[in-house]
Parts: structure tokens; sequence; C-alpha cells
């Protein structure tokens, strides 16, 4: 993460998103999240791809301090904290979103998933605006 | 890029696609071609980010093992190679759209640039047809 936090001064667009979420799981973080209506670090754990624990705490750790996601305690578990999408967070969804189509045109693979691509075909505005309120 | 070289059999196209492109760098070797018309490995080594030699070295072989960029000879300069962006490169435009205008909307420091942002309001259609044909 040491390089991944720190921020390059060009001042592009480009670059100031790559320095938040480019990297192999941060948006993954976010999929589950956005997509899977996973809210806590238990349940996000259970991502496919397998997260290692401290990936996932230190991902969870740098979206809450790049205004990303918002962290609460759990009303029904003291315990536990509950992880929310800001404003910052949920104006992702296009970014996943082309993603998504991307991969979709060029993941030939024979295990490829395409259930989520094709309700982007048939309403994407609809499937945009249920990603922005998940 | 070991890790980054590594496909993960989730099937989701999120992973996927960062499985290719989700690093510091990939998609800024990225730009420099499709919105600065950079062709030759001395152009992009020029970016304003400063990558290092050995990471665009890698960054270009890994995109052109994926398929997304063509490397052959310079007709005028038979030791130099220019790199040209495939139909895969080319898709690869309106993700870098929407990362700029996420950034556009929450890049607050005073260097930010927006005047890339500026042409996507204008006519996005107009200007992703650009990024395609460059």
């Amino acid at each position: 993460m040491q390089e991944k936090n720190r921020k390059r001064a060009s001042g592009c667009p480009i670059a100031f998103g790559l320095d938040i979420f480019g990297d192999r799981w941060t948006l993954l973080v976010i999929r589950e999240i956005m997509l899977r209506g996973k809210r806590t670090y238990s349940e996000i754990l259970e991502a496919d791809e397998g997260i290692a624990t401290n990936i996932l705490i230190d991902r969870l750790k740098h979206l809450e301090s790049e205004g990303i996601l918002e962290k609460r305690r759990d009303p029904e578990n003291r315990r536990s904290f509950i992880y929310n999408l800001t404003k910052k967070g949920r104006d992702l969804a296009p970014i996943l979103i082309e993603i998504i189509i991307w991969s979709g045109a060029h993941d030939h693979r024979p295990n490829a998933r395409h259930d989520v691509l094709e309700k982007i075909r048939k309403d994407r505005a609809g499937f945009e605006a249920d990603l922005r309120d998940s």
C-alpha cells in the first residue's frame, strides 16, 4: 500500500483515480459492497477471489480514509462494523459498469460470467441506479 | 508483475479487468498512447509521472501479450518500435473517460487538471470517437 498511497502530483485525472483504486483489490471490495450488498468485514472476506485478511483490512482503511466508505457500529452487534458507500464511492458505479462491458467483450474463457452484462445491456440506466442505491 | 499476471478464476468480469489493468501504471501507459498520441518507448517514458524504465518495459510487454497493444518496427527507424492500440485496447476508452469524470468530481487539489473533462462534457461521443481513432 505504501506505493499505492503516494499520490502523484501531475494533476492528471487518470493518475488521481489510479492512485486511489488502481490495484488488484480495491475495486473488488467496492464490487462486494455495491453489487453484492456486503456490509461487514466478515461478509466481504467471503469474496470468491479469496482476499487475504491483511489486504482486506488495509483496503477498508484506505477506502475509509479516502472518503469512499464510511464505517459505523452495527446497531445489532456492537462489536461489529458496517461499511457503507459515500457519494464518492457510489460515483464509482460507471467505472465498474465500463469494466464489466469491456470484459464481456474480451473475456473468452469458458467460465466467464455474463449475467451482469446482460442486465446492463437491457437497462443500463436502471442498473446504474440500482448500484447507486445499494 | 508476478501477482498481477496471475488471473483469478472466479469468472467475474471486474476481476478479469483488474487482472489485466488493475495497477498504478498500466492505464497510464494507455493514456499516453490514447490521449497524447505517444507511439514509442522513448515518448511514453517522458510521461509526467516519471515512469521507471523497468516498469515501462514490463507494462509494454504485458500489454502486448494481452493483445491490447501491437508492436511493429518503425519504418523510419528500423532500430525502434511503434506501439499501436488494438481493438481490445481502444475498447478501454470508456473506462478512461469514466475515471476522468469521477476524478473531475472528486479531485479538489488546486493543480487538478480539468481540460479533458471539459471536452468530455461538451461532446462525449465525439471525444470517445477521437480516442478510438488515436
